[in-house]
């Protein structure tokens, strides 16, 4: 709370208003509600921080180290109104990134005089650079997902015959099971559905002499009142003996991630890390099909500052998390794509999955 | 889509604007993913709308009826940019409830002369009327969760000695497995826990002689290109005996739950069936503990239009389709709440769920 509010008065910010997202659990370890009643922790810049919140989630709410006071409302009175009256005669606000939008309009009818910007501008580059708890999070949320790859790897868990989609669900469960509180995403795209880089998981049965692409990971879980910490992981296996060209590019591919991975040191600008994989897979010819950026950071959020993408000349610092995930993309063929999350440290990139990078050709 | 523009045109709107939430795949049958990287789709009054989207994730949008045109974006552009230029000069914009405030405060900076409105004010009340297609997915998701409640009651789902985390999880894959797409939530709130209205599941073990009260829900499995539609319904079960006090209020809880589902014909102001429910339980002396309003509206969207609280004197009309749930929290001793999804008909009200409504005592 402290750094928080030494970078609101950088930014010239009067008050900072938090709700459902990412930065309000990484603040004050409390997740709002996604629904209609609003919840919105109000800090302005010289006073005590509020949580607004509907009366009857009080119970949910654990206040750590007086962070804030709890400001609860009743089922007939309207948050908005309450958020306004703390905001007071604020200048500038820095609205919570996904706040929705009804409850900012709503704002800006009440405080007319107030410019807006995101909280973002506040919070990211505070979350983006992660200590050493929140490495030991990622870390264990990283070693999770890495043993549910190794099963798809192993041939423990079974493709062919099975619908992506139920072999979705058992990934999912498999995450569950590895310390995660949520799924936050488990594609699993098999064949020419791989050329998709986010097709989630269909009703297609799996076929042998397919390459199945899985990209998973979820939230993990943390003890009431701790934020959880995203993993992320992306590998492929083969149903049966793959083509020689896909081999090949494959091989060109894990060149690229393993290259990227070793470019990726602190002081170095995020699109050069973006770079080298891009030349790498130019090399092999598969330039054209890496159609997305290399990577995003991680942390409470599944995407998150640092964006690996060309056009970001930032450069990395000690205690960045991101991922490095570069892929190709042939339609109606096939794709690729190999992933692992990346601590920058002083002492160079330290990738926190460890699960085997290579190509995994299944029997079944 | 020809109702939305009826209804721009009568709230002066020029352009609308729709990013995650339920109201894009409501009207398009597309869900934006959650993401950093924006989907949105344009309706301008008077021109073709747009669907602003990552170009890697076009293959998962189908097109239907020529709705809209796709404008794929790169990942070097910026999709706030192409959002402003695509509305041009509008000078009243309706953006998406659910839409981050991070590209809501974006496309303020660039579109500094227009009226931003809640898109809501467009789309809710369209949303709030359900036709028989919707109906009958309602009914679909509520026949689902009648038969997970079912298993509650039955005792085939084990409670004593397992940890409300833990049944909460079976719920989940439950759910999944009666044809919804996702799980909404799954509270599970034993003994005393089951005073939070809004307890999720905790570690704690569930006890013999306690109420566990659950409410859960998710959203429907549909074919590709059409929208999900919502569960939501809440059962107690007692393990062992429950103690004549316990009894007694639930009974007159389960008395004012079916009044008030009686009492929620079309053409009653929503406020009015809320009474209905907090009047019965006046009576018992439990009026004190119903501290949440009696019911929300159910459709693409877990909770939406219209509410049944205190307040909202708008008189329900047939096709309304809604919650009725009303419930009493005791402090540090224990709480219950009886849920069903109800229609508003011409014929009056019709309740979705049917599974049992008493409270259920099971041995294990």
């Amino acid at each position: 709370m402290a750094r928080v509010r030494t970078a609101m008065a950088a930014a010239d910010v009067d008050v900072l208003l938090l709700s459902v997202g990412p930065d309000l659990p990484w603040l004050i370890g409390y997740e709002a509600m996604p629904l209609e009643r609003l919840t919105m922790l109000v800090v302005p810049a010289d006073a005590e921080a509020s949580l607004v919140i509907p009366a009857f989630e009080v119970p949910r709410v654990v206040v750590r180290d007086e962070l804030f006071t709890v400001r609860a409302w009743g089922e007939t009175e309207d948050p908005v109104d309450i958020v306004a009256q703390l905001v007071g005669s604020a200048s500038r606000a820095a609205i919570g990134d996904h706040t929705w939008s009804r409850f900012l309009v709503g704002l800006q009818r009440r405080l007319s005089s107030a410019a807006w910007v995101a909280a973002g501008e506040v919070t990211s580059p505070l979350r983006a650079v992660k200590d050493e708890a929140e490495i030991a999070r990622l870390q264990a949320a990283a070693s999770g997902v890495d043993r549910v790859a190794a099963a798809l790897q192993s041939g423990e868990i079974p493709l062919v015959g099975r619908t992506e989609a139920d072999v979705s669900a058992e990934l999912s469960q498999r995450i569950l099971a590895e310390g995660h509180a949520k799924v936050n995403f488990a594609i699993v795209a098999s064949g020419a559905n791989a050329a998709s880089p986010h097709h989630h998981a269909s009703d297609k049965v799996i076929g042998p002499g397919e390459v199945v692409l899985c990209d998973f990971g979820g939230t993990t879980a943390e003890p009431e009142g701790e934020p959880g910490y995203c993993s992320d992981i992306t590998r492929c296996v083969y149903t049966g003996e793959p083509p020689a060209e896909f081999v090949e590019a494959y091989a060109a591919l894990q060149d690229a991630q393993a290259r990227s991975v070793a470019a990726a040191e602190a002081g170095t600008p995020a699109e050069a890390v973006d770079r080298v994989a891009r030349d790498r897979l130019a090399e092999a010819g598969l330039a054209t099909w890496f159609i997305h950026r290399l990577g995003h950071g991680i942390g409470v959020e599944a995407h998150e500052d640092p964006y690996l993408v060309d056009g970001n000349a930032e450069p990395l610092v000690a205690g960045n998390a991101f991922s490095i995930e570069p892929g190709f993309y042939v339609p109606d063929t096939w794709g690729a794509r190999i992933e692992d999350i990346v601590i920058a440290t002083a002492q160079g990139p330290v990738a926190l999955n460890e699960v085997d990078h290579d190509l995994a050709v299944v029997d079944r």
